[in-house]
């Protein structure tokens, strides 16, 4: 066979596919200006022009913050661009231990492990606890993020079990009819990405302790964000000593780059001294494991940017209901608009952008459920009660009359 | 079952194991000192202390250019900390844009894609790959990386077949073997980071066109280094145009942080479109795109330093050589020096560092394979002379006398 035409032929027709059901994914040209957050500058092929962007994740402008670009700035000059190494290989810094230290104590836990990513972290620490007793079971929340399952995917010889999104009954009812020998981990997440619903950790530990399970907990959308000093909402609802690993990135909430775990010493360096995620490869450059030092620092001690966060996202959820638009209720600072439909979602924020100014991602599957399409906004400390205005205006102008009436109903 | 104590006791049995066989790992704190490389400064419990490192993968010293540090620090200061999103959803800057096309040009192929590092470039890539078609075969050399092997693992429905590391017939022998009709995926490296030795591409490529097979080659301990335009040894042999996939990193030769891969535009474009390790994950910093983009921009002009690093490189072979150090020998940069256990490994590591201020990673299993243990050294363009005669004296002093006596025979 000739692989490479079809392989070529695939990838064409995959493609297309995309494209004639709405899928396709363009990547808007967007250059953040620091100091300007949250205006961006698109670079459109018709030329360049200021907008203002509802779709960042940098949800509390830690990446704009003085002291974080200052520490960046100052790591560069300091100590260059790169690590130039593996972590075990030349490319371990006092900053790396330094950050991994802050990082134990926001959870209050013994050990902390950088990653490359928090992608990388779920994918590894997952795969190192499911790979190192036999029979491993994973009970794993229905809405659990793609690099969750990345880990679990790639751990050999453990079982998945799915459970039913936040649904207590249904995790009991798994856990319950697993043999009560075989080692088991729950797997979920306190804020979910895409509905901006929170889990009832509390609970979920107690079915853990229950059936001796343990927990795994992916706090990558409130690290920073939520708790007295940032460390989640497992910090919020006083939980933390009780969920065994709790994972986060330095990409959100702190601004910058990078994920990483923290749980029991020992278990951390079990992870750290078995993960191919890990091992093998470079180590997080100087600039940013010192920017994110700094953001996870100046957070720990910055309420009012956490509360002035709250305050902007029931601001917008106001303005959307007071004008009819159809967002999903939650208790998140992430406000999703349903619009129901790939090509349409597509449209609809095309028109946001083109027509008003106003960048939003059409999240489309595989990201969400088909049917579910939806714009995902958020409100940072940094948007203002007027751009809160003409983005409901224009929503309202570019919505189509029946997804505006369907909320209504 | 209390998964949480059998876990735990797991764990620390696994980690006084690894004490035992001396293959625990302790990451050395090496602070790197931008304007002073390889000098660095090395952190440890009874004080900080200078040592020359033997060891970086910053082969080039990029990773302290003044035009690389100049544009991330330029970077920090016009467009903050970090991307604040995933490619897809307001991550994606003019600068990624930007340096995609320069990596696709520095390997003439009409695409190119970033990754958050090399290893999930291979990882990301190869899966994608490999679940594109039914029935994929991928043919992997056998001394792989572990990130590709990652890939190949997490391929649901690829068969994998390991061919003699760099053995031609063997190769040709198992292709052969394998169904005609299999879609067919050789992947393979072009310097082996351990071995320092270099693959036969050509011939690699004509197998590949007699099998009907599509190749994938890992260049990571090339780019930047060989070729005119530092576009690796597929560059330098002049058969990048043969070559399907081309992945390399931003983090060894670049001196930064980051992977991708080249390859015909409208694959790169499904790979994109697909790849879970792309799709859900942060985008690299702006610091982090703008210096890599220097770097690459420098390095395609910059033929002396590549000219150096070949010369630096001869010059500690032969002085090794010259004491009758066991090196490996091998074509390319990199320079093994046996040592062949582990804990004997980690001895001589630590008396370099401890007696004499240099520092080199001992290399150990699983990195290698047992038996094998070594020091992998690389001389940069920063590496003087003086370095070279300090460093052969130190290792005549520390090596075992039967080592140096086995390299003489
Ligand atoms: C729930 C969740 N976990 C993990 C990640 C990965 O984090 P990172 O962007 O640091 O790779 C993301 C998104 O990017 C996420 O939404
Ligand atoms: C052959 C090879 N491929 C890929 C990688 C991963 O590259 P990165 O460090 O950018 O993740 C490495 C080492 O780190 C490597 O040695």
């Amino acid at each position: 066979m000739q692989t490479r035409a079809a392989l070529l032929s695939h990838a064409r027709d995959t493609l297309g596919a995309l494209r004639r059901e709405g899928r396709y994914r363009e990547f808007a040209h967007l250059e953040k200006l620091a100091g300007r957050f949250p205006v961006y500058r698109w670079h459109a092929p018709q030329g360049v022009r200021e907008v203002t962007v509802w779709s960042s994740n940098d949800y509390l402008g830690m990446g704009n913050h003085p002291a974080v670009l200052a520490a960046a700035a100052r790591a560069v000059e300091a100590h260059g661009a790169g690590a130039g190494g593996t972590r075990n290989i030349s490319g371990t810094s006092p900053l790396h231990a330094a950050l991994e230290s802050e990082l134990a104590s926001l959870h209050g836990k013994s050990g902390a492990l950088l990653f490359g990513s928090g992608y990388i972290a779920n994918q590894a620490a997952i795969s190192s606890v499911l790979e190192a007793l036999p029979g491993f079971i994973v009970f794993s929340d229905a809405k659990n993020h793609a690099s969750m399952i990345a880990g679990m995917r790639g751990a050999k010889g453990a079982q998945k079990v799915i459970w039913r999104h936040n649904d207590l009954a249904d995790l009991e009812a798994k856990l319950a009819a697993a043999p009560a020998a075989a080692p088991k981990l729950i797997a979920f997440e306190s804020v979910y990405s895409m509905d901006g619903d929170i889990a009832p950790i509390a609970a979920i530990c107690d079915l853990a302790d229950k059936y001796g399970a343990m927990t795994y907990l992916d706090e990558v959308h409130a690290v920073g964000l939520y708790g007295a000093t940032g460390g989640g909402i497992s910090e919020r609802d006083r939980v933390a000593h009780r969920v065994d690993l709790i994972e986060g990135t330095l990409a959100k909430g702190f601004g910058v780059f990078g994920g990483y775990i923290a749980g029991e010493a020992d278990l951390v360096d079990y992870i750290r001294s078995v993960a191919s995620g890990l091992i093998f490869t470079t180590a997080l450059p100087p600039s940013v494991s010192a920017a994110a030092l700094a953001s996870v620092r100046a957070l720990k001690q910055d309420n009012a940017r956490r509360e002035r966060l709250a305050e902007r996202a029931a601001a917008l959820k106001s303005a959307l209901d007071a004008a009819g638009l159809p967002r999903c209720p939650g208790p998140s600072h992430i406000v999703p608009v349903m619009v129901g439909e790939a090509e349409l979602c597509r449209q609809v924020a095309r028109r946001l952008l083109e027509e008003h100014g106003l960048y939003a991602t059409p999240i489309n599957y595989p990201t969400v459920p088909r049917g579910t399409e939806r714009l995902r906004l958020c409100a940072t400390p940094f948007h203002t009660d007027a751009m809160i205005a003409d983005l409901v205006a224009a929503l309202r102008a570019v919505l189509p009359a029946r997804t505006v009436a369907l909320a209504a109903e």
